[in-house]
C-alpha cells in the first residue's frame, strides 16, 4: 500500500501547479458524472442500507448512509458553489522587493496529500473530494465500512472524471478496508495532513499512532455559563437548544454553569423545560437543593455525554466560570449568557477556546453556519486551522524569490543593503 | 515539574488578555534592565566562556556563547523594533454578520504556552523572550548547557523585569537542566507548541519523542538547479556564496543538479572557483569525466554536510531536477539558475519546498533577509507556518459570536435564514 500512496505524493506537485480551470473543469465533470450514473450509485447505496438493516445498524446511522436524490442534489449544489468561488491557489499574500532587483512573494498552495478518514457518509466523501480538487490537493479516502459500495461506486465516477479533466493520474486514491488504516498512519513523510472524523476514541487513537500531523478534534465538552447580568427569556431556550437540538453533535452542550446569585430563580424554570425535552440533569450539592435531580460525580466535569444528560455546576464569578472552562473544557465552544458587555468580553478573552460566545447556541460552531460553504472539519488545535475549517484550512504557502545573481555575502559583508519596499 | 508547567499554562489565557500596551511596557522595562545589569550579565558569560574553554569547546560555538557589548546592542535594538510594532493580538481578521444581530468576528490571539529547546547562543533567549511577549505568549525556555550562567542571569533579569510592567505571574519559566527537557516533551495538553533549534539528531529526536505539535525542521538538504539557459556569470558566484558564506547554515546548498548540455562548459569554471575555496566536489562518474573530483555515493543524495563539500549531478532537464529535489531535497529551499522565465516558473512551481527561488543563493532563506525583523525558526512542516517564520507563526485566532439569544433550532427549522453579510 505504501507504493500506492508514493505513487499520490508524486502526483501532488503536478497536482498543485494545475490550473483553476483544469480544477473548475474537474468539479463540472465530477458533477456531470455522478448526475448521469445516479441510478448505479442509488443501486450500490441500496445493496449497502440492505446489508446495515440485516446488520441491526442503529437508525441514526442508517440515515446518514443514505444517499439518495435529496442528497446527490445537495452534494451537486455544495460543488457548483465551489466552482463560483476565487481559485484559493496562486494567491499572493505577500510581496515584497527586499533589494533592487531581489523580489520576495509569498504565494498560496495546497497542503500536498490530505488524508481523510470518515464516518459512514456517502456525501462526505463527494465534499471532501470536492473540496480537495478545488484547493490542489491529492486525497486518500477512507469512508465507514458501512457505506463501502456505495463509496466504491462514487469513487469510481469521481475519479474517472477528475481523470478525464486532465488532473494527474493518482491524484486520489481510495482505502477499502479498515486494516489499510493502520499503514496509512505509517505513511509519515508521504501524507502531509490527515483528517480524522468520527467518535471521540477513534480521533484519539488517530493522534496517538502517527507522526503525520492531524486536524481536527476528540472531544467536544462544550460549556454554557449563566452569568448573573444574564436575561433567563434568552438562556432557556439557548441551552435546550445546545442541548436537544442534535444532542450527539460535538458542539452541543453539556455542562452548565450558573451564577450563585440567579441559581434559585433560574434553575427551577429551566428544569421545567428540560424536563418537557426529557433531558436528565445531573447536579452538584448545591444545585440537589434547589431542583429536583440526579447528584453529579467528579467524572461529570469531563463526560461528553453526547446524550439527553446534562450537568449542572453553581459559580462564585465568572472567573470561576472561565477557569473552569479552562481546566475541564476541550476548547471547542463555550458560551456566555449575559447582558453586561464587560463581563461577556473578559469572558470572550479569557477562555480559551475556538468558539467563545455571547447569547446564543454553542450548536453555531459550524463551517455552513459560518458561511465557510463546505467545512473539513472542526479544529480544537491553535496551530494552523481553529474552529470550523474550510477551503482554507486545506492550504499552505511557498516563499517564491525572483533575483538576477544576488549573493548573500554582499549583503553580510555591508556592501549591500537590504531595502525591504513592500510592492503589494 | 509538570506542576511547574501547569502554572505557566494557567497564566497563558491573562497572558493572551494582556493589552497591548502593557506587554510593550514589559519589552521596554526589559530592555532597560539588561542596560543596567549589562555588567552581571557580561561575568556570568565570562565564567561560562572560560568553563567552555576549559572543556575545549569547538571555536565556533565559543563565538556563539560571547555575550559582550556587541550583542546586547544587537538584542536591544531587536527588542526596540518589537515595541515599534503594531500589536499582533485582537486583529479582527474577519467580520460578518450571520444574520441580524448575530456577528461573527475572527480575532487573533497568542498560540498559548510556547517551549524554546534553542542552542548555546544567549541572544537567542533574549530574542524569543521578546517575542513571545509581544505576542501574548507565555514561554518555557531551555537554552544550550555552555551558557547555563548567562542565560540563568539573563532570564531572572528578564522575567523580574516582565513581572514589573504588570504581566502574569509565571507568564514565563527556564528549565536548566538538560533531563528536564525529557519532561517537557511529556506535557501535552500543557505546552501548545513547540519549537526546537540545534543538530538535526536534536530535532529528529524531539519530533519522534513528543505529542506537542512541533515547529522546525530536522535536515537542511538545499540544491541548486544549473539549467542549459543558465547565465554562468551568475550561476558560479550563487554557489560559492549557498556553499561557502556560512558552511553550518541550513539554507547551505548541498547538492548542485546541472543539465547535461551545459556540464562541459560550466563544470570546469565553477571547479575553479570551488578549489580556491577549498570545497570538495563529489561527483557522479559523468561529473568525474569532465572535472578531477571524488566519486560520488547514493549517500550523498541525502546527506546534509554542513560542511565544505558539494555533490554534483547531472541531469537531462528541468523536470529530472524536480523530481530529485522533491525526491531527496528537505523541502527547505532549492533555487534554479536559469535566464529562461518559463523554465524558472515551471520549478518554481513544482519544487515542493518552503522556499524556491530562481538566480540568487539559498542563503537568503531567513527570516531577517525577508525583512520579518525577528526570526522563531524556519519550518519544512506545511501545516501552519512555513519557511523563515516571524511573530505571525506564534499566533492563533478565536471565533467570537455574539448574539442576543439566537438558535439553531430556528436555522433547521427555515424559520430564519442566514444572510452571511461581511462587514469588514
Amino acid at each position: 500500500m505504501k507504493e500506492e500512496v508514493r505513487k499520490v505524493k508524486l502526483a501532488s506537485p503536478r497536482m498543485a501547479a494545475s490550473a483553476g480551470d483544469t480544477r473548475n473543469l474537474a468539479l463540472r465533470m465530477m458533477k456531470e458524472a455522478l448526475d448521469e450514473e445516479r441510478e448505479a450509485i442509488f443501486a450500490a447505496n441500496r445493496a449497502d442500507l440492505k446489508q446495515a438493516e440485516a446488520d441491526a445498524v442503529a437508525a441514526p446511522i442508517l440515515k446518514r448512509l443514505k444517499f439518495d436524490e435529496g442528497k446527490l442534489r445537495d452534494v451537486s449544489s455544495g460543488i457548483q458553489d465551489l466552482i463560483a468561488m476565487e481559485d484559493p491557489l496562486f494567491q499572493t499574500q505577500l510581496w515584497r522587493e527586499l533589494d533592487e532587483g531581489l523580489v520576495l512573494k509569498r504565494v498560496s498552495c495546497p497542503i500536498g496529500v490530505i488524508g481523510v478518514i470518515f464516518e459512514a457518509r456517502p456525501d462526505a466523501l463527494v465534499q471532501i473530494s470536492a473540496l480537495c480538487i478545488k484547493s490542489g490537493n491529492c486525497v486518500i479516502l477512507k469512508g465507514g465500512s458501512e457505506a463501502r459500495r456505495t463509496n466504491k461506486k462514487l469513487f469510481e465516477v469521481i475519479s474517472a472524471a477528475v481523470q478525464k479533466a486532465g488532473l494527474p493520474e493518482n491524484c486520489m486514491m481510495q482505502l477499502e478496508d479498515r486494516s489499510e488504516i493502520r499503514e496509512l498512519l505509517d505513511c509519515h513523510g508521504l501524507v502531509d495532513l490527515l483528517i480524522p472524523r468520527g467518535s471521540n476514541a477513534f480521533v484519539q487513537y488517530i493522534m496517538d499512532n502517527t507522526k503525520i500531523p492531524v486536524m481536527g478534534h476528540a472531544d467536544g465538552i462544550c460549556h454554557i455559563y449563566v452569568d448573573k447580568d444574564a436575561d433567563i427569556g434568552k438562556a432557556v431556550p439557548i441551552i435546550v437548544d445546545a442541548k436537544t437540538q442534535y444532542v450527539s453533535a460535538c458542539n452541543a452542550v453539556e455542562t452548565l454553569l450558573v451564577h450563585r446569585d440567579i441559581a434559585r430563580e433560574f434553575l427551577p424554570e429551566l428544569k421545567a423545560t428540560l424536563d418537557e425535552k426529557g433531558v436528565e440533569v445531573r447536579g452538584t450539592e448545591e444545585v440537589v437543593a434547589i431542583i429536583p435531580c440526579s447528584a453529579a460525580t467528579a467524572a461529570d466535569d469531563s463526560t461528553e455525554y453526547l446524550d439527553y444528560i446534562l450537568s449542572v455546576k453553581l459559580v462564585e464569578d465568572v472567573q470561576e466560570a472561565i477557569d473552569h472552562i479552562n481546566y475541564f473544557g476541550s476548547h471547542h465552544t463555550d458560551s456566555i449568557v449575559t447582558e453586561n458587555q464587560e463581563t461577556a468580553e473578559l469572558f470572550m478573552n479569557l477562555v480559551d477556546s475556538a468558539g467563545v460566545y455571547q447569547n446564543c447556541s454553542t450548536r453555531f460552531a459550524d463551517g455552513y453556519r459560518y458561511g465557510f460553504g463546505a467545512e473539513v472539519g472542526i479544529s480544537t488545535g491553535k496551530i494552523h486551522a481553529r474552529g470550523p475549517v474550510g477551503l482554507e484550512g486545506l492550504l499552505s504557502y511557498k516563499y517564491r524569490l525572483y533575483g538576477n545573481g544576488q549573493i548573500v555575502g554582499d549583503y553580510a559583508s555591508g556592501k549591500k543593503q537590504f531595502h525591504f519596499r513592500d510592492i503589494k
